[in-house]
């Protein structure tokens, strides 16, 4: 297997972008990622593209080979995968694998989703496609409805607060605010999303990620050939990829991503690291309980503690562990299947130390975690700068 | 780069099944390929399906988890790929790519459809998808309209007749005939497929493949290891993959598909061969005009001169080219995500010998051509007995 590199990035701005469509949106976010890698188009032997619902979404399928005719990129080969809001995370996978196996030689992987042209209620039927939806959202379990008994569960095993789910969203909010491309760029306090709408309780609207547009892309190329294309290329240390029941209910634990568990098992194995090793990460925090989850799950703090722990501003930028410095999904916004796209966006710029008002100091090592549904899917990547 | 063989092959019966679900469909196919394999779950470390409108066709995306899960595979690593009616086609591409990596040493590949439980026009519109949504499907133009554009183009440049598209579906229905597992086992008449219903003139329901359920699936494996799971393992001596643009105006030709074309030309190169090392190949028959170019367009007859020759009979059963030994799509039924896989398998019963009374003769290499939409991804295989 050959050794994987990025050697360019690059996103659109996250938010309610009412003025562009599916295709603008990922376009102009392939189109920065070439230009960072000065890589002219007819260099690339391949794309992959990680979408969750554009069927229901904005009624287009095959959205890969739509991408690459919109690029210009025809005759590519152009490859489509889903694993719902972990579908940007495993296009970044496919697309190191493309270039490991040898079989392509310099490939772009975008994500993208465009979610603000229907009506809410669709966005949450489609987004309920996610989990078993014969068990599920036929049921009535919309998302919400998922995390909050997770969170409910957390909070009587462990003690969890809704104040300490609170600080998570506040942290990402403040990080957000330092990035222009973040769906929302104000700060927020613990009062105001105490405040806030109860959605599914104890979750309130300040507790879970915004439904957004946008997108983000990343150009992969055998790390022996990455210095021809960028001065400061990033390698893809490892990549590892779990399941799990798509149902709750069918789950040991409601407190911890089993998934999670084994990918990152998978992954330091891989890599020959454990979590001391890591400088900055991009975790999956769907709704503020998903931090938490993801933070004990990966292992950056024990069972139980990771809310205390986020109270404490332990994950804050600069902190411990900085977590989220992009905003996470719930600051910079969750386009579903641009967002596992967008963490290894963000831990590029880290890592070549671009990252202005929220760089990490001394970067050198940095962790990608991005889940699907209630945890079906987990896909996550360590990358360090060369 | 390894190389990768088929060491086990299954489908369920393609059809109208209305007593059985998505999953119900890709289990048993599942189940029968690992059956087939002699091999338990335990050891597969992939999982790979193909399917193309599930969210709009049962309310379900994040599908590969959701196998991998019913299945009892957790925690597999499950990953979904679409391409439109090319997904089955791509999942094998994707899963051959993870086990020459060396990424992956063991994996199920499945391609799977369930479309007989929403109305027609739900699934003309989910199918629509695979166009151009903007420019096609918006308009109008579904995909009975966009491929009857192209049989009036070839009738008009090569003199191309009705009767000789008829011709397709008589000896696709024929073959389909003596397959236990296709949607249609009756033969037919050149005079019944003249005389069936006009869809979008000059195309007849019986140029078009059917709305069908069902589910196929191939187990991979290093071909090094092969012989430890099967007697008679099959080689995937290459896989292509190109694009084209989604939407037909932007093509500069109506009678040829430019990705089979350009896969075409990549595939043999990669395989060493050309069209005269084939015994066998299933060819993307969505409509009857669909048969003709691919034929023309891999290079088995000069343009024009697809249907003339199978009028002549020269792509029956053990004629000059043996094509759409299954049925094809009209014939053995059109589970868009399943197809690709179900082409794989027919192949692979051809080179083992198993096919019983539609065997050819001696096969020892077979091909497969799967196409999505009207052409805007084709995605390749040459497989060989070993």
């Amino acid at each position: 297997m050959r050794k994987v590199a990025i050697v360019g990035v690059g996103m659109s701005k996250f938010g309610e972008e009412w003025n562009r469509g599916f295709r603008d949106l990922i376009i102009e976010a392939g189109v920065r990622a070439l230009e960072d890698a000065n890589i002219s188009g007819a260099d690339l032997d391949g794309l992959f593209c990680g979408t969750m619902a554009p069927g229901n979404l904005v009624g287009q399928e095959h959205t890969a080979a739509l991408i690459a005719d919109f690029m210009g990129l025809n005759p590519i080969p152009a490859t489509r995968v889903e694993a719902a809001c972990a579908s940007g995370g495993l296009a970044l996978r496919t697309g190191y694998m493309a270039i490991a196996s040898g079989m392509h030689d310099a490939v772009v992987v975008g994500g993208v989703e465009k979610m603000t042209d229907v009506s809410g209620g669709l966005v949450s039927e489609a987004l309920g496609g996610a989990g078993d939806q014969e068990w599920e959202l036929f049921q009535g379990a919309t998302f919400p409805a998922i995390y909050a008994m997770m969170a409910r569960r957390h909070m009587m095993e462990f003690g969890t607060t809704e104040e300490q789910m609170a600080a998570v969203a506040v942290k990402n909010h403040l990080n957000a605010s330092k990035n222009k491309y973040a769906h929302f760029q104000n700060e927020i306090t613990i009062d105001q999303v105490m405040k806030s709408k109860m959605v599914a309780s104890p979750l309130k609207v300040f507790d879970c990620s915004p439904v957004s547009d946008g997108a983000a892309a990343v150009v992969l190329v055998p790390l022996e050939n990455a210095k021809k294309y960028s001065k400061d290329p990033i390698e893809i240390v490892a990549s590892a990829q779990a399941s799990d029941t798509l149902a709750l209910h069918d789950r040991q634990s409601l407190t911890s991503i089993h998934a999670t568990q084994e990918a990152t098992r998978k992954l330091f194995s891989l890599a020959n690291m454990t979590t001391k090793d890591i400088d900055v990460v991009e975790v999956h925090d769907c709704f503020t309980i998903a931090e938490i989850m993801a933070l004990e799950d990966i292992g950056f703090f024990k069972k139980g503690e990771g809310g205390g722990a986020t109270a404490e501003g332990r994950t804050a930028l600069n902190a411990e562990i900085s977590v989220n410095t992009s905003g996470g999904l719930k600051g910079c916004g969750h386009p579903v299947g641009a967002t596992g796209v967008k963490q290894a966006v963000e831990i590029a710029w880290q890592l070549r130390g671009v990252a202005g008002a929220r760089q990490v100091k001394d970067a050198e090592i940095g962790m990608t975690h991005n889940v699907g549904g209630s945890g079906a899917t987990c896909v996550m990547h360590i990358l360090k700068r060369v």
